[in-house]
């Protein structure tokens, strides 16, 4: 499975969601499921779901179609969910505090380890069991600790310099909340989430009196 | 500008995208870029940005290209960022803060002017100047309060409750982020974001060692 390469990053996004809609008809008893049945239920077309999913192999079968439990499996070994990855949250504000609830609850393979923050009144304070550390700290904490993924919580102006940090540090993926896109070296991956984004379409939507 | 239909949603996504690259452009004093430069930029081809501007009626001249202030006001237009949007959020823990926050700081156009919670420990404190009220409340609010938009920010198991009566009172758009899809009247937009679906197409590149 991890000889896939030069899939587009489209049909990357798309899995998580093949995937969760696969946990839910798993939650309801749901064996088994075709690609026409998918599409009513997800909004992509049934041709879609089964030209992406043949990127990986393919997992259907003809007449039977897809092995809901199995399909769900497969696409978390494709997106690497079968591993854990220790990560830590620079910014421990209410967005860091709230990533940190939040990876903590709903990922059993990820694992918050360290938070970090420049504000005095956040050090020392305790998020789901994790200490908030002064922002001094992260050079030398990441010199000794190996992390998967840095969180970046801080302000526009601080996430430039956070994720630099990240970078020399070796952190293999950055996962970016700062509403500004961050340079660092090619070979870390930095996944940015642009709220403003997210809000922009839906209110393009509604001033436009349309559905998406 | 608002006669413009059955743009597909991918396009609508990559405005905002565009947008926020313009204002990066104007803010370090560039007048003009051609669509190979915006493309050495943001990723996307060059012939891709000029057929989705083409489907808004195009901005750029043959030989000169765009004039980035036009075009970022345009694109705000399309968007309808011109207009006001009154929002309210439901789900007052760390990430409805945080949204607050957010919200009022970066979008102008946007007001936060209501917040809810169940938490007796959260109703009744003050966020951005905004007194959080009880959950009970949230009813008779909206019936007497036009809000464009809710966000919802609780809990999976409560967002359905609440995105239901946000839609019986007519908010023209949902903003949900609990991880779970809400099902609401087909006249009110739906705009879920599932952190988890970004946190699992970082894993991707991650664990197959690619890049985006």
């Amino acid at each position: 499975m991890k000889e896939t390469s030069k899939i587009s990053n489209a049909v990357i996004r798309r899995l998580p969601r093949y995937r969760r809609l696969l946990k839910e008809l798993m939650n309801k008893g749901t064996e088994r499921i075709s690609s026409n049945e998918m599409s009513a239920l997800i909004g992509y077309t049934a041709s879609q779901i089964r030209q992406d999913l043949n990127n990986f192999g393919g997992f259907g079968q003809q007449g039977y179609g897809y092995n809901v439990a199995m399909l769900h499996d497969q696409i978390g070994l494709i997106l690497g969910l079968d591993q854990s990855y220790k990560m830590i949250i620079v910014g421990s504000g209410n967005l860091g505090q709230a990533i940190a609830n939040y990876a903590t609850y709903y990922k059993t393979g990820f694992q918050v380890v360290a938070m970090f923050d420049v504000n005095p009144k956040l050090i020392g304070i305790s998020i789901n069991g994790i200490e908030v550390q002064d922002y001094e700290n992260l050079d030398s904490y990441l010199a000794s600790n190996q992390i998967d993924i840095g969180i970046i919580c801080t302000t526009k102006s601080s996430a430039q310099e956070v994720a630099s940090c990240m970078s020399n540090f070796g952190v293999r993926g950055i996962w970016n909340f700062a509403p500004v896109d961050i340079n660092v070296d090619e070979d870390i991956v930095v996944e940015n989430v642009h709220l403003s984004d997210s809000l922009n379409t839906l209110v393009y939507y509604i001033s436009n009196n349309q559905k998406p």
